[in-house]
């Protein structure tokens, strides 16, 4: 029954990328689903954010970051970044030998489960441009109404580290918020990995008749999902474990990077962006 | 007297280079003092913003940045990039065949000259945790006081396209001024190329014993000065231009540019971010 590629669809990693730090809560999400499974992290520290700039520059910062995270033999490779999913999911699926994951197909999915009432979605400029939350929910439920903001400074604000009470980040919520709590819909997704961190202010203003839908948790679950379809869960007793690189500082990135993962981060190594391209072999291979 | 080096010293263009979009406030100013200057921009879109970032990664990018201008033959670069100037100016006049004038020097200069009191500073988390204000006054001005504030916000509000009268502008600079305005310096240094864009509401907040010491505009006086001295200024009837060179999109890099330069743009080419570390030549050299 075994096939010679039985043992590598088990034993790689599963590969993760985003621009920066907030794909570590969609890391964060993964260990908990699935704590045997063994996580390559590639944070694109160095040329984030991704949420301001066109989605063509997006498109070509997410191939190199997948063709690095390929050359660590991964069973799976997550985008674990909305704005890298809205602009570059469908041409990574078309060149990646293996299969793709990204964050918005599970959101859109869970939201629309969420609820049989309108769906509200935040995001970057980058990603409501792009309209994939849109088309993802209307790709399920055609009829269903969809309302998407942007809300730029959001992702500064989490990073400049503000408590979710700030009094700045409760007008900053309430200024982009204003016509969702007027629509008050069912759903709303937090369409950017650093949103989960500013869930509990969110909710307060969208009241009780909105579910938060992040993305990072359904995201885990379908990623589970897929790898125990095809046989290539590692049991939870293998004890899995996160190896971070960072085109930033790696010191830096430990420290900032201990928000959004929930405790530290101890195996981090900066990558140069030129790496990202070069053909040469990454850095796990010379360790 | 004439030696071969002479015309190519009149003729060369000035290089100008910026994380994004903010330098081309110095370029308006460069402009405005040189009509008949010819000026090659580049402007890191894809990898801004570089004030959020550590300072070895900022010196990597501009020392980058730096090999691509001197790709085309400047008689001069000018690093219209607070952030930039603070974590590379130093490597950059070691390493470059050419004067380097760093926006820093000329700021802190305009400052010492417009207050005998203390100074204030804002500017990026990476500007202000360099210390290179607070070194610059202190070199001219050894027991001047110089306080020093990093506003992390200020940058993506501006390239939101937030008036300066929208109160959460008002909030944002309130927050982050409280402390300046009760020190009331004498001079508060705008050391932030975003941040003229905003130098209304500030000047309102910080009251009328407070100049505001925009850098671009000392910069491009000294840049002026040193041409001038070494007989490099070229004659205003000859009539400047603008070439742009912008790591992100050409057409949006002219679009939101606009705001920053006060006119249209006309020339503006994309480049990869993989040409600025490239030996081949760059886009000029193949028009």
């Amino acid at each position: 029954m075994a096939d010679p590629g039985d043992r590598e669809r088990r034993t790689g990693p599963i590969g993760v990328f985003d621009s920066g730090l907030g794909g570590l809560t969609v890391v964060r999400e993964l260990l908990r689903a699935m704590p045997g499974e063994r996580i390559v992290y590639l944070g694109d520290t160095a040329r984030v954010p991704y949420g301001i700039k066109s989605l063509d520059t997006v498109r070509r910062f997410a191939m190199e970051d997948a063709a690095f995270l390929l050359r660590h033999g991964p069973k799976l490779v997550v985008v674990a970044c909305n704005t890298a999913s809205a602009a570059a999911v469908d041409v990574l699926r078309r060149t990646c030998p293996v299969t793709v994951v990204d964050v918005i197909g599970p959101g859109a999915a869970a939201a629309v489960e969420a609820t049989a009432e309108c769906v509200g979605v935040i995001g970057t400029e980058a990603t409501v441009r792009s309209g994939a939350y849109q088309r993802a929910i209307r790709g399920i439920d055609p009829t269903r109404e969809v309302h998407a903001v942007a809300c730029p400074l959001l992702v500064p604000i989490v990073e400049e580290g503000r408590d979710p009470d700030d009094p700045i980040v409760l007008h900053v919520l309430c200024d982009y918020l204003r016509d969702l709590q007027r629509l008050r819909p069912g759903a709303l997704i937090l369409g950017c990995t650093h949103y989960p961190l500013l869930a509990g202010a969110i909710a307060k203003l969208m009241g009780p008749a909105t579910v938060l839908v992040d993305s990072a948790r359904a995201t885990a679950l379908e990623v589970r999902r897929l790898l125990c379809d095809t046989d290539a869960l590692r049991p939870d007793r293998d004890g899995g474990h996160l190896r971070c690189f960072t085109t930033g500082q790696a010191d830096r990135f430990a420290r900032l990077g201990k928000r959004f993962m929930g405790e530290e981060i101890a195996w981090v190594r900066q990558v140069g962006t030129d790496e990202l391209t070069a053909d040469g072999p990454a850095g796990t291979e010379q360790e």
